[in-house]
C-alpha cells in the first residue's frame, strides 16, 4: 500500500489553534505525523539547537496521526522527523503552519514557520508553509484551512519540480471574501524597530521589541505584500541561494 | 569632526574571543561599538526575541571602545544598537564575528553570525560577516584579523552600492598559508544529521543534535566550499530576497 506520508510542524507550538488548522487542511490526504515544538517559537527563523539536549514526547496517536511534542526549533522538529522518527520512511510532504500572523515579505527571514518548511524542502520533498494574515486571539482559520488544502491537494497531484518550498499567506476573513491565488515575488521592505523600555520593580531597566514594518515598494502588484492587501493568497516560491549575484560582479573591482 | 562609527556583533557572545579578533581587525578605523549577546547564540539564525523583555548591560568602556551585553540574539542586538543606542547617529559599518568556525554555503542560513550581518545591512550601511573556518578551542584567528581588516578598509575606502552583507570566511591556518581572497557563489549543499540518543540518570530520553555537511557540488570552483578547501578567504555577497524565480514562472500552470 503506497498511502502517503504527510509531516506537520509549525513554530506556534504543538497544541496552538493553527496545528489543528494545518491538520484539518491535510486530513484525509494520507498519514500524518505532526513533529511540532513543545513550546510557542515565534521569529525563530531557522535556528537549531546545537549546545542542548532535545526532548521529545509522544502526545497522541488517533486514526492516521501522530502527534509528537519536541523542545526544539521549529527546524530541530523537521530534523528529529526526517532524521529520526521518519528515518526510514519516504515523506511525500511537509506542511508548516498554520502560522498565526502573516510571514509575507522579508518576514520569512524571521518566520520559524518558514524556516521550518526550507528546512523540509532540503529533504527532497515539495514544502508549503502556510500562514494567515491575522493576529487576533479569536482568528478565523477557515480560509486558511480551504486554500491549504487546495494547494496541497495541487502539489501533491505532481507536476512540481523539486525542491519546492512555497511561503503561502491567507488573508484575513471569512473564505468568501478571498479573491484567488496569485504567484508573487517576495516584496521588499523591512522592519523599524523601537525597543519599549521599563524599570522592574527593583529598578532594573529592560525592554520589549516592537516594531513596524515599512514596505518598500507598496506600489509593486506583483509582490505578496499587495497580493495579501488586497484580498488575494499569496504564493511566493522560496529558494536558499543568497547570493547577490549584481554585487558579486560589482565587488570584482573592490575586493582583493 | 567626522568619525567613523563601527557596530561591532557576534553570536558566541560578548566575551569570546572572536569577538575580541573582530575588535582587533576594525582597531583605529573609527569609533567601535559593540553589542553583542550575553550568552553563546550559535545556530541561532536571524532569531528575535518577540515574547521575552531583554536585557542590556554596559560592559565596559576604553579610548574609542564601548562594549554592551545584550541578553537576545544576534539579531536583537543590531536592533537595540540601530534603534535603540545608536538611533541618532549614522552607523558605517557593521562587523558580525570573527565566528569560530565557518559559515559557507547553507549555514549561512542557520548561522547567528550571518542573521546579525544581514540584519546589519537592513540599516543602511555596508555588513560584512567575518568567520574562521576552525572550531578548536585554540583556533589561531591572527589571518582572519588580517584578512578581515583588508576587506573593511576595502568596504569603507568607498566605491561600494548598497545594501551590502559580506559572508566572509577564513581558511584556517596561518597568514601566510592564506592563497588570496575569492568571490564565490554560495555552495548547494544540505546537512544530514543524526541525533545522538541517550537516557539520564532516571531513565528520560534525550537527543543531541550532530550532522555532517554534504556538499552538492564539489567540483564547482566558484563556490565558497571550494575557495575555503582550497586555502582562500571566500568573499559572498548575500542579498535576502528568497523569491525562486524559476519555481514562479513553472508553477503558473500547476497552482490556481
Amino acid at each position: 500500500m503506497n498511502e502517503r506520508l504527510i509531516l506537520i510542524t509549525n513554530d506556534d507550538g504543538f497544541d496552538s489553534k493553527g496545528l489543528a488548522a494545518a491538520v484539518e487542511a491535510a486530513r484525509g490526504l494520507g498519514r500524518i505525523v505532526v513533529v511540532a515544538p513543545e513550546k510557542m517559537q515565534s521569529g525563530m527563523s531557522q535556528a537549531i539547537t546545537m549546545y542542548r539536549p532535545l526532548f521529545l514526547r509522544r502526545v497522541r496517536e488517533e486514526e492516521g496521526l501522530e502527534v509528537y511534542a519536541f523542545s526544539g526549533t521549529p527546524v530541530d522538529c523537521v530534523k528529529m522527523a526526517f532524521d529520526y522518527l521518519l528515518r526510514d520512511e519516504r515523506v511525500d510532504l511537509v506542511i508548516s503552519g498554520i502560522n498565526h500572523g502573516s510571514n509575507s515579505a522579508v518576514n520569512v527571514l524571521y518566520s520559524g514557520t518558514m524556516g521550518a518548511a526550507i528546512e523540509g524542502s532540503f529533504y527532497g520533498c515539495p514544502a508549503v508553509g502556510l500562514s494567515l494574515d491575522d493576529h487576533a486571539a479569536d482568528a478565523d482559520f477557515e480560509a486558511s484551512v480551504i486554500w491549504g488544502r487546495r494547494i496541497v491537494e495541487q502539489v501533491l497531484a505532481g507536476g512540481v519540480e523539486l525542491p519546492l518550498c512555497l511561503n503561502v499567506n491567507v488573508p484575513a476573513g471569512k473564505p468568501e471574501t478571498v479573491r484567488g491565488l496569485r504567484l508573487c515575488r517576495q516584496n521588499r521592505g523591512f522592519w523599524r524597530e523601537e525597543f519599549f523600555r521599563h524599570e522592574d520593580p527593583r529598578g532594573r531597566e529592560y525592554f520589549w521589541l516592537t516594531g513596524e514594518f515599512v514596505n518598500g515598494e507598496p506600489e509593486a502588484e506583483d509582490t505578496d505584500e499587495w497580493a495579501l492587501r488586497n484580498g488575494y493568497v499569496s504564493v511566493v516560491p522560496v529558494q536558499v541561494d543568497l547570493t547577490d549575484y549584481r554585487q558579486l560582479e560589482r565587488l570584482r573591482g573592490v575586493l582583493r
